[in-house]
């Protein structure tokens, strides 16, 4: 199966992805519910999560392994790439890589949590690329909760949006990358407030073509995988709201199994 | 020592108030940074969380424990005291009889986090003291993730305070309870969106104030207490930001202490 971790519930935004690009492969997602959100907690905390959520879903199936949280992605890739041989899959690359590939000037905004923009993960993989990239990052924490609030296109969302774009304007970016797998959900509004000239990079749509290439190019990991179209969803901690954003976020009725990690 | 614990650093809002009430008696602080917030959370995992971090303090020499975190004192309360047999205190209690005493027309107001709202706990302890009361309660969930990023006397911060206030504010409150050690810190703009009329309770004030009664009744209890003004505060994640935060609710500057749960 295809494994997919996440903070929380933003990390759907990859699953819907993953099931768009790839469909039929069994995919088999975790979502640490219990202990989200990683992107204001610390690198230690983070990596340490993030080792324990890849152990879950090897017990439980998975081949290869996608990191469908941009926090987790910034701060544990390295350590995870250490302890685990399966091919993990992380989210920062392929949105650093086709943001590259659409700047027309080379003037590139990255929003994430407070953890993925200190990393400053982003800025290092677009100027591996192009070292005359010019990056611009700005940390916007407060679009999680809103998003896990629902709060999508109400007034006081899109006056925070604009609040954190307002240094990125200024910098005249072209193109704009939502580093954070909750962010999908607020795109319309972030285009509209950024402007329309600027491209926006959803990270799951790039990870997930990411994804698909790496099986195209390696078939005997993609013979390990199964295809019945199967789909099991877990989390570490379960109420009725949880259940809600699910099933908003994939646009269908799911059920979540609890686990305790 | 006086054991206090939170979900993360609004509970340093009642070790404040302990510390001012109490003055000279050590205190030892945990804020579960690593798994904050419990309020978005479930009652089994917030209850285990709340057991694990009993447990914490006794080992590290509390001989009464303040859960200084409506959350977990809604959920948490009666588990921990099958439990535990060392004096618990929790924050519901002490301000929903505040509200009742204080209270003209006794139509009271409560806004906490879901996890405290959906309890029903504020209504059913201030129904047991006057059962004519009218209670009205609304879930205030961005309330946290605003306090934490240190948007106070922000215009956001101002507009969904009152869009949480509207339907408190029809039923005409003449008394809103804080319901989570957090809103301590928004108190003027609440004060200022339910109008200057309303007493506004705030529960931090009102358990410190229940911790001493209590040891003024129990002297045998008040004498197992050291008081050399010591003040230990321990996380279970720490950051530069949560250093930033603690620093600016106790007015002082502190050092945190992480350890792993």
């Amino acid at each position: 199966m295809i494994g997919i971790f996440d903070s929380g519930l933003g990390g759907l935004t990859v699953a819907r992805a993953i099931m768009a690009t790839l469909p039929g492969y069994d995919i088999v997602y975790f979502g640490d519910t219990a202990r989200t959100p990683y992107g204001s907690k610390s690198r230690e905390t983070v990596s340490r999560y993030a080792i324990e959520n890849t152990h879950f879903l090897m017990e439980n199936g998975a081949k290869i392994v996608v990191i469908a949280c941009n926090s987790a992605s910034s701060v544990a890739t390295k350590q995870l790439t250490g302890k685990f041989t399966i091919p993990l899959f992380e989210v920062i690359t392929p949105a650093a890589e086709l943001s590259v590939s659409v700047s027309t000037k080379t003037r590139i905004g990255v929003i994430g949590t407070r953890a993925t923009i200190n990393s400053g993960i982003y800025e290092e993989k677009i100027k591996k690329i192009n070292p005359a990239a010019k990056v611009y990052s700005a940390a916007c924490p407060l679009l999680v909760p809103l998003v896990e609030e629902g709060w999508l296109k109400k007034p006081e969302t899109r006056m925070i949006i604009k609040k954190y774009l307002i240094p990125l304007k200024a910098r005249q970016i072209d193109t704009l990358i939502l580093g954070c797998t909750h962010y999908p959900l607020l795109k319309d509004d972030i285009q509209r407030k950024i402007g329309k000239k600027v491209s926006v990079i959803d990270s799951s749509l790039a990870v997930a073509a990411n994804v698909k290439a790496y099986l195209d190019q390696h078939p005997e990991t993609d013979a390990s995988l199964s295809r019945s179209g199967k789909a099991d969803f877990f989390v570490s901690d379960i109420t009725d709201h949880f259940e809600k954003i699910a099933n908003s976020v994939l646009k269908q009725k799911i059920s979540l199994n609890h686990i305790l990690l």
